[in-house]
């Protein structure tokens, strides 16, 4: 208990008083972000040793892969986990064959918080902050005292430069020692980075492996390399020389700004006049959009910017949001793309077949407090997939894997706010993380992707960004919803097939028995019960990467059918085994055409094919569609959408969702947290 | 696509490569720290409206609570939120009677991010980084455009100061205008903010409101005066005039630094030799402890602090982690309290009477990266709380309530990790948050807690926290499962009574009228079936406040009877409404023992007694114990634990749990994440 217990706290407190505003003055003092971080380091994602261990080489391999790519060159990237003599110690070595950093600038890219170069551009990149590598460097030498020796050449240069750098926590500045050149042979140009750290090294789920198995999946134009403390070598080999077009560098979008936002950019402005500011400085604003904000907001565009008060400001920002402006520019952005989301679902089945793999969805970009970022969301489902337990959640940050923080991530919570009973999957009180044998992939890309901490490990809550995952997330989870229904149709159809086919000859033979009489052909009495064409898709794997593919199509009618049979088959397996007589027509977007004509009643089609390729296994047989025959007449395949487009006949990723849905999701998202 | 589509991209690279390296140094740059949560804002806290409204005078009470306690007065806060007539922007007002500041101190205070007077002291406060009330006045800077006024006076002054401030966010600076001093009527010391903000006004869990309620509870010596947009004014009233003690100032604990940490203190140090180092500048180091570790580490207690290099650190910190030291002192921290857990516990029930309060835990405290942490949890559970759904996890730290975050929290972490299925809550697959009516409270003091980010939501995952929580949580979980096992044989006992009273009788009365004979006694037949002394709990709620509880006592054996029945009455109730013949000692902790003197066979004695005040309803009338029987005798009570010491008959806060379940546990919270 306290010593005044008895007295009047409010007598004692006031005689300790007098002093007390000016000794708290006293003790008020700066404090270096260094610091800071150094007294935080769990926020920056050095919070267990384990974790600590994987932090950094995801630190340094993020660097590499945005250096190489802003350069125009195919990462090379190597990282080596090695255990030294002391205890929980590794050295680490990452080392890369990007452009390499001018000698100067050495020390402060790896020796100084919060220096770096893409802070201030709208591009998609993985660094954002210039932060990480430099923390990386800092917990290497808090944990183990030791410092980190950087190497690196650029091209232009005859000679490579080393040191080893400290972090001088309290000055926030970088403390170099052995600063020397020297020759570095057979490397043109690149970075390598040594270091010790104080660790743990894990396997599973958050190891090391993992993060670049699936950096490199998302990432298949790198080569990775990666030596682990076991001494086993894993190499990534690079899937594509092909680099990902290199993601512009953007103006900011006027929707979203704030007030302040607004102000600081138009007292940094070159620009003269409130309408060149406004054209000239914000991507997607034409005169004609001009115009409208500034009518709209009451206010002359030749007005001199320099005079521009807050409450013209507040009137602009207003404006601003009643006005359509256009979506921002999406080549800021470098989405993962359809075929890679479904390589990287496959790559975490292990080898267990999906009984469906739902089209990916890709939204189209929005804008979250100015930043431009798109959604990708795909689903895979049943089949050899554990069905005990959660889904399985995939998280992807600008082709980077997010393996910590689950909980904490928007991602999730955007997950765990729809009512996945609707789409077939278990889930107490339609909220929380859903149970079944499924697998969710999201990732976000954008310009700015709003981390909660400087970890980079989950994606802040915002609301525009919790709102189009859930969307993207219905879009699939609809398409799963269906392949669920056609199955139980389909599951119905064959029952009454069964029924039909089992039972009428029974019967046929028992009444022919009876009768004394022969036994009558069913065929057509069949297919006057019938009256469908009955498409029956099945697969077989013949060996990996190999798969026969067969539609067996029967006319159960009463007049010789013809009509065209689609599907979108993977591009990388399009090849002549797909070649056959009714073939019509395969796009470059693989969208494949067969025709059947003047199928004869009760006659039975064998469609036959081969996919060769390592995508060939998320192909869904079951996604057949059919023209030119009366819906009510087409059993086991879906009439073919009127939108047989751009897209293909995926649920069309349609902005639309039907009204009282769109107005359902948002609702759900908009609680803010929790 | 690339426009290098086509062409060997390598080539293409090399080409525009030479620039590169020297392109990419020019655009290196420092990133000011206030830029840097300019466009994070939602690390701080600001990623919504609603929770900016929030966030901004959580920060703002947060420091003025700190400042009174600093300055020993008892705290008078109020808060104003108000509608403006711009779109959803607000007017805040918070007002103390702390200390106030010092008129040069006040612009780095409100306009400067990381300044503090908190940063390097040992010691538990909510405010602890220097960044967030500055990040509140930054907010609505950005977000209104419009700046803070500040007024703040000190005692030993005449005038008051008032003053506007924006921050400079290219320089992390504060830009003051209108710094003017005045005079404040009847205010002798104390400090008022008030700021514009946009936001979201909402109600529910994560409103003001709510905040501010639960901040009153845990804080009881604190007057909170809530004023909101509806124009609707709460008074949460001082309960008591007590300050908590104040915590002290602690030297750090030298378990859990790093060998960086280490090396740096030891260059920081005013001591001259090694052993000093030891001695005086951690905690609980004593000359033998200081001896040990000097031993262990082979070094020179006479060795030159200036001499000391990397290899003697790593030592030293290696010898530390195997000597045991007394864990750090407690007065550095302020835990809340069992009493204030209940009330919390209590006033979250909203009037709902529960079946079950587990008695509150407070562990021992530990220590984490050198910083001293204890951990307090409470249950409560059944009744007429709602079943339906997850239980509710109520979060605080520092007596800070944490609303926001929870799924990325520490705490939430260990509530999943349990297998709560073993304590008799619902929970599939033995993960995550169970379902049943219960709700589950847990207290972090530290004198750093370690958040996840700078908006202190949630509690970052560190080992020994997330240990010490989930330890704390299962000393609180068994005493559910002996609840629930106890109700359970209670329900049996009953059965067998049931069935021995009602149809024993009823054979004996037709056995009786079948032969003719009049009907038997039975009591001493009962009796001699039964065997036991039955101990029948029960209690009504008289009216807000008051209740009536009684202990029916029956003597079911063959003799008669003497023995002790104790129980522990909360504190606050207790009153001359408890004493009666066979009340034989109260203590000061409410620990009460009534005295049975030959209670005769058959015999039945009713025990009475009134609970008075507020926290009549948190005493759990099925918590009696009894002592000087055998304990196969009793039904309906415990025997009395041999340790009715100072912890009374809880499950006694041992360290001890049996040592499978202590390593049980230990593997469970070790998976860092997720």
């Amino acid at each position: 208990m306290h010593s005044d217990d008895g007295k009047n706290p409010k007598a004692a407190a006031q005689k300790g008083k007098r002093s007390i505003a000016n000794d708290m003055a006293g003790k008020q003092q700066e404090i270096s972000v260094t610091e800071f971080f150094e007294k935080n380091k769990h926020i920056l994602g050095f919070d267990s040793r384990s974790k600590a261990l994987l932090m950094g080489i995801k630190e340094a391999v993020d660097n590499s892969l945005d250096a190489c790519e802003e350069a125009g060159v195919l990462p090379d990237i190597s990282v080596s986990v090695e255990r030294t003599d002391e205890e929980e110690e590794f050295r680490i070595v990452i080392e890369d064959n990007g452009p390499g950093i001018v000698h100067h600038m050495m020390p402060n890219v790896f020796g100084r918080l919060l220096f770096g170069s893409r802070f201030h551009a709208q591009r998609q990149s993985r660094g954002q902050q210039g932060i990480g590598i430099s923390a990386t460097v800092m917990y290497g030498n808090i944990t183990t005292g030791k410092p980190a020796k950087i190497m690196s050449k650029v091209e232009e240069e005859e000679t490579a430069w080393s040191m080893d750098i400290t972090i001088d926590t309290k000055k926030n500045r970088p403390d170099v020692r052995n600063d020397q050149p020297f020759i570095w042979p057979e490397k043109e140009h690149g970075t390598r980075i040594e270091y010790y750290i104080r660790g743990r090294y894990v396997k599973g789920k958050q190891s090391v492996f993992e993060y670049l198995k699936n950096t490199a999946i998302v990432n298949p134009h790198a080569q990775l390399v990666y030596s682990d403390p076991e001494g086993k070598t894993y190499v990534f080999e690079r899937a594509t020389t092909r680099l990902p077009p290199k993601a512009k560098e953007v103006k900011p979008h006027i929707q979203g700004l704030e007030i302040g936002d607004m102000m600081r950019l138009a007292r940094d402005s070159k620009q003269k006049t409130l309408k060149n500011f406004l054209k000239n400085d914000f991507s997607r604003i034409s005169d004609r959009v001009a115009n409208e904000i500034l009518q709209l907001s009451q206010l002359n565009g030749d007005m001199r910017l320099s005079s521009l008060n807050r409450e013209n400001v507040r009137d602009l920002v207003h404006a601003v949001s009643s006005v359509k402006i256009m979506a921002p520019p999406t080549d800021c952005l470098s989405p993962i793309g359809e075929d890679l989301i479904k390589k990287g679902l496959k790559h975490v089945l292990e080898g267990n077949r999906p009984e469906y793999y739902a089209p990916p969805v890709t939204r189209a970009p929005r804008v979250a407090n100015g930043n431009p970022f798109v959604i990708e969301a795909g689903i895979v489902y049943g089949g050899e997939l554990h069905s005990e337990g959660q889904v399985t959640i995939l998280r992807f940050a600008n082709r980077v894997p997010l393996l910590y923080q689950q909980g904490a991530c928007a991602i999730t919570k955007a997950v765990e706010s729809i009512d996945w009973r609707k789409y077939g999957l278990e889930q107490r009180g339609g909220k929380g993380i859903p149970y079944g044998p499924a697998i969710i992939m999201i990732h976000i890309a954008s310009t700015k992707v709003p981390f909660t901490s400087e970890g980079k490990e989950a994606v802040a809550n915002l609301e525009e960004i919790g709102k189009e995952v859930a969307l993207a997330l219905r879009l699939c989870a609809r398409s799963l919803k269906s392949h669920l229904n056609k199955k139980e149709r389909k599951k119905k159809t064959r029952a009454k097939f069964d029924v039909v086919q089992q039972i009428l000859p029974e019967i046929a033979e028992k009444s022919a028995s009876m009768l004394g009489r022969p036994v009558p052909s069913l065929d057509s009495t069949i297919t006057k019960i019938m009256n469908v064409v009955w498409i029956e898709p099945s697969s077989m794997m013949e060996k990996k990467g190999l798969r026969t593919v067969r539609y067996n199509i029967y006319n159960y009618t009463t007049s010789p059918k013809s009509f065209m049979l689609h599907s979108v088959l993977p591009k990388s397996c399009l090849n002549e085994t797909i070649i056959s007589d009714v073939l019509v027509e395969v796009t470059e977007e693989g969208k494949t055409t067969w025709k059947m004509e003047d199928l004869p009643p009760s006659a039975c089609f064998e469609l036959e094919f081969q996919l060769d390729g390592e995508l060939s296994d998320v192909f869904g047989e079951s996604d057949v569609f059919v023209s030119g025959l009366n819906p009510t007449m087409i059993m086991g395949a879906e009439p073919l959408p009127g939108d047989w487009g751009i897209k293909g006949m995926e649920i069309s990723e349609s902005e639309n969702l039907p009204e009282e849905e769109e107005d359902e999701m948002e609702e759900e998202v908009l609680n803010d947290d929790d």
